[in-house]
């Protein structure tokens, strides 16, 4: 069995909420939100943190970011947040690299 | 006068400490820092908001994300954060597309 969660998701093979898919990304609402609209947006390949990129992973990264774009106009925010944290001391709990897209109230910082 | 005073920054009109810039991507220290780092990383040309990004965009936004990785390196973050706040409903106050690098504590959330 996959021991990336994430990956299990993608492979359909844990359960999950999914809001976008294509041919590279996939989007599915977080199992704990941190805001009414929280949805985790990742790479299907498994990259384990963003620290992890390359240079070849560029076009991936900004395809992701626009994949967030997309799912916050299917579910009418008019704001939102998008988060990436990064290792361990950035807050990254599941090394699966994925993009916290939030909608709802703006906290203070 | 540019009316953006983050292409005017770009431009050397407005002073900021420079902590990064390659041909398309420029980053410095935000003048009212939210965290022990706080490092603001835009592209140079002029995008108002994550929202207006086209698929065409997506390699810059990438390099992007590949920016922030290697400024936070230079500065010796073990981990951080990367936030970008997409319209005025999502926290967004500057009219051009940046990227919070932010490092030091993470905050509950």
């Amino acid at each position: 069995m996959d021991a990336c969660v994430f990956c299990r998701i993608v492979e359909g093979k844990e359960p999950a909420q999914v809001v976008y898919q294509d041919e590279e990304v996939f989007a599915f609402k977080d199992i704990h939100p941190r805001a009414p609209v929280h949805i985790l947006i990742i790479p299907k390949r498994h990259i384990a943190s963003a620290k992890d990129l390359s240079q070849e992973d560029a076009t991936l990264m900004g395809r992701l970011l626009l994949a967030a774009n997309r799912v916050a106009e299917q579910l009418g925010l008019q704001g939102y947040r998008e988060l990436i944290q990064v290792g361990r001391e950035g807050g990254q709990t599941v090394f699966h690299l994925h993009l916290h897209l939030l909608g709802g109230p703006v906290p203070v910082w």
